[in-house]
C-alpha cells in the first residue's frame, strides 16, 4: 500500500487538500470546547524528529496530535548520534524501525525531505525545510485567511520582508496560487529571491510597503533578523523600519486588510506592538488554526 | 464564563481550598494503587511553561496531569522564540491560541503571573514566581501536615532559612495562616526578610535554630546555596551549621516535630542526611502530597 | 508484595526469560499494524531517569510505553537537583516518592543500579549501567537472532570491537550463554577485557576479524569512539579497519551469518554503510525488536 506523506505541498492533491481545510474548518470550531475531544488517532505513535529548533511548531503539532489521542516523542539532534558519525539516513531508518505511525521532520537541508521519503518506508510530515518549503505553515496561513474571506480566488497578498530565505513565502505562494491567489514580494534588493528561482516568477515586486499595502488584499509579513539587517547593508533598524515595517499607522490605513505573519514575531522590527490588537491582525488565529490544520494533517496521513 | 486559575494562594476561596485539600487526601490515598487510575481530564490537553529550570515540580505535575488523563507538552525558553524578541506575554497570547486548557506556569519575575492572567484567557497555574509565591507548594506543605496533625488551628511552625528569598516560605505563611497556624522565622540577619515585609508581619523571629525548635510544633526548613553563605557574611558552612541546620542530634529531640522541606534538599547544609530517614521527616511525604495536590489543583482548575 | 525489577539480566528466571521472549515475538509481529493496539498499561505512569545521554533507547522505551497505553515523563540530570548537591539516591527516592510504577535508569556508574533497588521500593528497569550490563539491549539482541535462526543453542557469537568497555558484550554473553550459545570475543589487545573478568572466563579469543569470521555463526559488533582508536595506540582508522571493521567485502564472504550491532553505527569505522542493506544484517530489525521486547519488560515488571 502507497503511504501518504506531506513532504511538499505536490504531495496533496486538490481533493486533499480541500478534505485538509475543510476538517481544519471544523477542528478550529471545536478547539477549546470540553465536550468534544475525538480519539481518531488513540494508540497512533508519532515521532517528532526536530534537527532546526522550534517551539511553537512542535508545541503545535504536539497538541495537534494529542488532541487526537495519538502519543508523541521528541529526538532532538542536539548530543545524539547524529553528532557521533551516524548519518540522517541511517537516523531515519532507526525512526523507521521503532514503526512509528508517522515521523514529523523539521531540518535546516533543502532536498533532504524527499531523501528521506525515498529511504524510509513510514510516513513523513515536513515541518520545516530549510529555506524551500513548510507545508503546514501554508496550510494554516491559506485556513486563516479562508476563514476571514471566504476564498482566495484572484485575492492579492504581497509577502514583505526576508523573501529570499524565506520557506514561509515559498510554501505560501505555491499553495496560495493553487488556491487562485496572485502574490507580489516587497524586500530590499538584498533579501528578493535570485530572478532566476521559479517560485517567485509570476510575483509582482515592490520596493517599499506604502506600495505593497496599496496593492494587496492580504499582507503576508516574515520574520526578518536583525542581524541580517545590517549584513545586507540596511545601514540601520530605522531605515529598515521607514520602508519595510507594518507599523500602527500603516496598519490603521488598511482596517479590512487581513495581516498574517508565521511568528515569532520580531516586535518593533516588521510590526509593531499594537498591530497585534487590531481586528484585521490575524497572527494569534493563524496559531489557533495552526493546531486544527495539523490535526487535519495528521487524520489525512495516518487514515489515509 | 470566568476562567478559574490559580495565579496566587488568594485565588482560592476557603471552599476551593478545602475541596482541594479533600481531594488531594483522597489522590494521597489511590496513589500507587493499580486499579483505581481515573480518567477525568482525558481528552485535556495542559501546557507547562517553565522560564526557570526545575525537575521536581515538572515532573509532578506532568504526572498529575497524566494519572488524570490529560496531556502535557513542556516549553522550556532556553533557545525558544522568548530569546529571538518576542515579549513573554506575546509569548503566552501565542500558547493560548493554541488553545490549551491550562498553562502551567514558572518565571523568575514577581508580579508577571498577574499580569499574563490579565493578558490572556486560558487558566493559568502558578509553578512558583520570583520570591513571591509557590502555590502548589504550599498546598502539599499543608496537605502533607494534616494528614500527621489532624489540622492547623494553633499549630506553630517556625521556617528556617533563606527565609528573604523565600517564595515557598511566602506562601506557606499565607496559606497556613489561614488554616489556623501561627509562624515564625529563623535566619541569619541577612537572610532575613526587611522589616516592612507585610508577609511576615505577624511572624516571631529567632536567630538560632535551638530557639525555633523550643517553640515549634512544626520545623519548615528551606534550601540554602551555598553561594548565598559565603555572601551574606556567614563566614562558613561551619558556622551555619551551627546556628541553622536541622543536624541528626537536634531531630533527634523533637520525635514528634515534624520536619519539612520543599527540596531538593542540600544535604550537609541545611540538614543532615540521617534526618531523612527519621520518622518525623516529612519530605519524602510530601513529594507525594505534591501530586495529589496538583492532582486536586488541575481538577479545580479544569473542571471549574 | 516483592517488587519485579529488571536491573539485571540476574533478575529474570527462566520462565520470565521465555515469557518476556514470547511476548515480543508477538509484539514484533503487531508492531505498524493499525488495528492491534492494546492499552494493557493504561494508567500506569513511568519515570524515565537517563543520567547519561540516550536517544535511540530512550526514544524506544517512550514508544514502548506508549504502545501499552502507559504514560511517560523524562528526567535529565542536567540542571537538575543532582547537580544542586542532592544524591543520586535522594534523587531516586523523590522520583519513589511521586509514586511511578517504574523508573527506567541509565547510568554511567556500575553497580548503582543495586544500590538503587536496595533504597527504594519501586519497580527499576535498567537501560544501560556503566560498563556491566545493558539487558534490555541482550533480550533485544537474542529477540532478533532468535527469530532469524529460531534458536541459539550451540550457536557461536563473536563479539568484534571494543569488548573491554562494553555493557552490551557483557550482558549478550551472560543471556546468550544461558540460551545455549558459545561466545568468542575479537579485539585490539588493549580493548580486551582484562584476563580476571569473569564474564568473558569461556570467551574464544581472535586478534582478527577474519578469524572471527571464520567461527562464528553471529557476528555481534561493537561500537568504537573513534577517539579510543588513538588512545590505545592502534594508529589509525585505516589499521583498525584491517583488522576489526565488517566491510562489504567480509559481510558478503558470509550471507548466512547475521550481523548485529547495538546502534548507533559508526559508519565507516566498525562497519562499512553498504552492509546495513544486506539481508544477512539484522541491525534495523534489532531495533524493531528493541520496541517489542522493552513492551514485554514493562509488561513483565508492570504486571507481575
Amino acid at each position: 500500500m502507497a503511504i501518504t506523506h506531506l513532504a511538499s505541498t505536490r504531495d496533496l492533491s486538490d481533493d486533499a487538500l480541500h478534505a485538509i481545510l475543510k476538517d481544519a474548518r471544523l477542528f478550529v470550531s471545536e478547539l477549546g470546547h470540553r465536550h468534544d475531544r475525538t480519539q481518531t488517532l488513540i494508540g497512533r505513535n508519532i515521532a517528532l524528529a526536530f534537527f532546526e529548533a522550534s517551539t511553537r511548531t512542535r508545541l503545535s503539532f504536539e497538541t495537534a496530535a494529542h488532541r487526537l489521542g495519538a502519543s508523541t516523542v521528541l529526538f532532538q539532534p542536539h548530543g545524539s548520534s547524529v553528532e557521533k558519525g551516524e548519518t540522517l539516513l541511517e537516523t531515519m531508518a532507526t525512526i523507521e524501525a521503532m514503526r512509528f505511525d508517522a515521523i514529523i521532520i523539521r531540518h535546516a537541508t533543502d532536498g533532504i525531505l524527499n531523501d528521506v521519503v525515498q529511504h524510509v518506508h513510514v510516513a513523513i510530515i515536513n515541518a520545516g525545510e530549510g529555506t524551500s518549503s513548510h507545508p503546514t505553515q501554508a496550510l494554516l496561513d491559506v485556513s486563516a485567511l479562508t476563514e476571514r474571506l471566504g476564498n482566495l480566488h484572484g485575492t492579492r497578498i504581497c509577502i514583505v520582508g526576508d523573501v529570499r530565505h524565506s520557506r514561509v513565502a515559498r510554501s505560501q505562494i505555491q499553495l496560495g496560487q493553487r488556491l487562485g491567489a496572485v502574490f507580489a514580494i516587497c524586500a530590499p534588493p538584498e533579501l528578493m529571491p535570485v530572478d532566476t528561482d521559479p517560485v517567485f516568477a509570476h510575483c509582482h515586486r515592490f520596493d517599499h510597503i506604502e506600495d505593497a499595502i496599496s496593492w494587496a488584499d492580504v499582507v503576508s509579513l516574515l520574520r526578518i533578523q536583525r542581524e541580517r539587517i545590517t549584513s545586507v547593508k540596511v545601514p540601520d533598524l530605522d531605515i529598515y523600519r521607514a520602508s519595510f515595517s507594518m507599523t500602527t499607522e500603516r496598519a490603521l490605513q488598511i482596517p479590512n486588510v487581513p495581516i498574517i505573519h508565521p511568528g515569532p514575531v520580531n516586535l518593533g522590527v516588521e510590526i509593531d506592538p499594537d498591530v497585534l490588537e487590531l481586528p484585521n491582525c490575524l497572527i494569534h488565529r493563524q496559531v489557533t488554526h495552526g493546531v486544527a490544520v495539523r490535526m487535519a494533517v495528521l487524520k489525512h496521513v495516518l487514515l489515509a
